[in-house]
């Protein structure tokens, strides 16, 4: 994601929860994209894609091993996490990829520069994603895609319902909100790309989900999230700040996410909304 | 669904609601078992599948489509749908097809007696959900598979949020639980098998989304919901009986959910659970 990237300590390492960010690939964080993607490749093996909001990197280093005699270019508007997106690119030895710094806002490249265009909870964390789609617009060549997919955290279901978990997620919804974000993207993403001026008929809008409930996927989820409650990440330090948690809080929810995760019974699911522009 | 179904007012015509049930297959509403019935079927194909609250039996047949030299019962606890089931077998000249009157807690079968033991959206709405999975268990060959699927209403999201639209959600949920039902059943489902005496190992969960959002999916649900608010169903008189609406209220949603049919931006989604269960 574009924004919450605390500064790496070493660079090159994942920050605190980068745990759960490097599990997303572009096949299954992308996936309403790739069938596309596959089309678009068989008649012109050279594309070029954007990754928009790349983060660690993970989803683009995929989108290149998909597009071999293609490009991909991520950016992000944090810099600090551009040496571990790199990092990751060199140890799956993937070359036909660069990273480098730039807002959704204002990216970078002329207009029509890229084939597909691309972003994975971005618009969710934005004051005026339309805006954002706007951009992404302009540096997409006539005839390319523009691909968003984002996540509606109000949608998040989790089990077994323990209260500190419940107060776990308001405490990021109100983070997200606090922070000019939007907690029901996933259900928005078609009002903000009709906002950016597209027509009904260029958009194809779908619904997917993320989960987690086998034992290894608890662990993941559960060790991400206890990092970013135990420290490590800005998360503390900005509930404190907008008055979404005190001190005591973060421990206990941290204790109930280490009880969700030895429980056979739980899961943690959440519904994506996703579109696909024809420019 | 098993309940919830009004008498037709004409023998193997649809009652109002059926609208929307009758959109489900097996491929929109049972993705998750079709590789596994698939491997199955290569090793056996004479499997015996059973559809367990099969309602207009949409599901049913198009297992049955599935499995051409195999055979599909459907069950439903209502036996004024089995007529409308049965016509639909006809329409689509599916033969290896037989339905009947049966409850998910006392189905009407010997022990061991189909290879598959499937459900959606059944569990939802009844009291002891674990009782009907123990009884789908139990009339299942032992290497043979039960599977659900079952919404997660609470995860619903309606885009644009219209008052009227949350309304008619609170609605449907109280009604949900009124009838002894939960409308987290999709969240809960693991849970309930494992209290069905399952073993973790055995199960496999995932999870999925179903959506309107294209203007013919958008008219199908919205005159599907329209019937149901205007009568043909016992919606409003349940609605009554429960002190979960006024008159008033049935017509005020009815024409959100036109005005919602009509907007560019609209879309309805919901994240299903669903299990697959090795015997």
């Amino acid at each position: 994601m574009e924004q919450d990237q605390a500064p790496s300590e070493k660079p090159g390492h994942p920050p605190a929860q980068a745990t759960l960010h490097e599990v997303r690939t572009a096949e299954n964080s992308a996936a309403h994209l790739l069938p596309t993607l596959q089309t678009m490749k068989e008649s012109n093996p050279h594309l070029t894609l954007l990754d928009v909001g790349a983060g660690s990197g993970t989803i683009s280093v995929s989108f290149a091993k998909l597009i071999p005699d293609g490009h991909v270019t991520g950016v992000d508007l944090n810099p600090n996490i551009l040496p571990r997106a790199r990092a990751v690119a060199e140890r799956d030895g993937v070359k036909n990829i660069e990273f480098q710094q730039g807002s959704v806002y204002k990216l970078p490249f002329a207009d029509e520069t890229f084939d597909v265009t691309f972003c994975h909870q971005v618009l969710i964390h934005i004051g005026t994603p339309w805006d954002a789609l706007r951009e992404m617009l302009r540096v997409t060549k006539r005839g390319g895609i523009v691909a968003a997919r984002e996540g509606d955290y109000e949608t998040e279901c989790v089990w077994p319902e323990l209260p500190e978990l419940r107060k776990f997620h308001k405490l990021m919804a109100g983070l997200m909100s606090a922070g000019g974000g939007t907690p029901t993207a996933g259900r928005q993403l078609l009002s903000w790309a009709l906002k950016a001026g597209v027509e009904r008929s260029q958009i194809t809008l779908s619904y997917s989900t993320s989960s987690y409930s086998t034992p290894s996927d608890r662990n993941i989820c559960s060790q991400g999230l206890c990092d970013q409650l135990r420290g490590g990440s800005r998360l503390r330090e900005k509930a404190l700040k907008f008055g979404l948690g005190a001190e005591d809080d973060f421990e206990e929810m941290a204790k109930a996410w280490e009880e969700w995760a030895k429980r056979d019974d739980a899961s943690l699911a959440m519904l994506h909304g996703e579109i696909l522009v024809q420019k």
